[in-house]
């Protein structure tokens, strides 16, 4: 398959299968010591994961969680934080400096920090109070074990150990997704890479994932106009913008919301010729018991979108590395 | 001045100060009884205003908030909703489905429905159990009534009586904000209105005010192409794709979010040449005290971008009532 490695992503998923205990004691050790609430804390990509897994814990649980942007937490606050708050962050580069700035003022109020860090050595890497470091990275792993935990141990989650059983056998699974996603992501990137905007739309614990994808795929590494709207607000306002030849792409996943994609999907193709969906339900999951089906939406969908990005630098001629202002001009 | 008539502007505004006394009654009647914590439900334009609120609310007061889009808090859920909780929605038409949905739901359940609507014998008129009817509007006095109300009650707000004293002056003060902004508004229509697209930017409480005047405005009823994103995440993606002719419009306002969108303003203007600033700080608001003057940001550029419509759909020959889908075809 174009510029996939399996081998090594296989390596790299099982290298994430193995963190996942370090994780469970970590959250553990927390709840048994105790806490008032959690804040996730994030900025650009990262708050976007988190956006997807609070939507799977609101919909399953009471767990007092707050999801703060890293420079608003920063400037406008949030009363509700306090000493005995834990926070949560992700870091890929460990120097996120809106993220470095939270994870030092949390200490200042003497709040915890759990960080899942990809980079040895980095500024985060040493300053959270208790790190998972892991280079090859394996976002979703941190983040579904991190959230099940927590609300496995809060008495939300019964069916914890069959979720994380069923979760340590996705890097295969994952494989087949991307092989069964790579035709459609080079059919859309080959005819939509150079439209005048994409809308990217996506609803509950993919709506993150339709504003990432926009903003940290597209727009900055691609350098691509894009729109992001959720399947709930589209109704009211964005549909009237879209004509018939303007690139919509809908991800739909398998949790609650996806009924409101339905309609988003049913409305826009009556208007527009260029409707692209992205359907988790597509792929097989084999093993995967159907109630955890949507859960699994966010890391499933990650993998769709991946295979579109690798045809959308083919296409565009445009790496996804190059970067013109980010980290190199001051802001 | 154009299209405005202030006699009619000033008696409207007059009607929202007068029903005040009766939103205060409301929460002060709610709070009497209890509730274990409050949900504002909206969708689409209603939901920005609710983010605004809770911008000012999250950084004033420990009030149990949650802010929910009406369709995915129909669909997805919310685990903390129960018969104790308070909602609160607004609407102009006072038949948005999804938030009659949303009223119907929270009967269920069992809670009762604060509610600000503008039309008469309307179904969600009929439903709500504490009932603001004003077809006069007055969104804003609502809005900073029942908050403040709310965080007075709960001992967040000792200052309440001095800042409600000086709302209430705010008609006339709106109307001069509306002088001043006139002249900039029609030159940044004039030059704007055919853009290819509009990058609008905003944090802390006027993250609601970029995203819906973006979508609300521009897209759903000028038809314009558009991408709003918070001073934050500007720094995370979307800056990337910004070139020296793109318009980027900046609505900068007084809270402690200011300096996000500071940092914004210097860097934005190193690498584009058609930026648009609205600042509330340029409007002088005579006898609000310095320390209102950020709460007073949701309400100041909403008059001033009420002003940027006017010459929109003017030179885009485009009547704002215009719908081509919205209410004319299903969903």
């Amino acid at each position: 398959m174009f510029k996939f490695d399996e081998a090594k992503f296989l390596a790299n998923e099982k290298k994430a299968i193995e963190f996942i205990p370090k994780v469970e004691k970590i959250v553990d050790e927390v709840c048994e010591k105790g806490y008032s609430n959690i804040f996730f804390v994030g900025i650009g990509g990262t708050i976007t994961y988190e956006w997807q897994v609070e939507s799977i814990i609101k919909s399953m649980s009471t767990l007092d969680l707050y999801v703060e942007n890293a420079a608003e937490f920063l400037t406008v606050g949030n009363k509700k934080f306090t000493k005995d708050s834990i926070v949560v962050i992700q870091s890929a580069s460990g120097d996120t400096k809106e993220v470095v700035q939270a994870v030092d003022y949390a200490h200042e109020v003497g709040a915890k920090v759990i960080g899942f860090v990809e980079k040895e050595g980095s500024p985060l890497a040493k300053s959270v109070d208790y790190l998972i470091l892991e280079e090859a990275g394996g976002t979703w792993y941190f983040w579904y074990t991190l959230a099940g935990r927590f609300m496995k141990n809060h008495g939300d989650f019964a069916d914890y150990d069959k979720f994380m059983a069923e979760l340590k056998t996705m890097p295969e699974l994952l494989v087949d997704v991307k092989k069964k996603a790579d035709a459609p992501a080079d059919a859309y990137a080959k005819k939509h890479r150079d439209d005048a905007i994409q809308y990217l739309v996506g609803s509950g614990n993919l709506w993150g994932e339709a504003y990432c994808y926009a903003m940290c795929i597209m727009e900055e590494m691609q350098w691509m106009r894009t729109k992001s709207i959720s399947g709930a607000d589209f109704f009211h306002g964005t549909l009237e913008v879209i004509g018939r030849d303007d690139s919509v792409i809908l991800f739909k996943g398998e949790d609650a919301a996806r009924k409101l994609m339905d309609r988003v999907e049913n409305f826009v193709n009556t208007i527009c010729a260029n409707v692209t969906v992205f359907d988790t339900a597509d792929y097989e999951l084999k093993g995967i018991s159907k109630e955890f089906r949507g859960m699994m939406s966010p890391i499933v969908m990650a993998n769709v979108t991946e295979r579109i990005s690798k045809y959308l630098e083919e296409y565009g001629k445009h790496p996804l590395a190059i970067r013109r202002y980010y980290r190199r001009l001051d802001y």
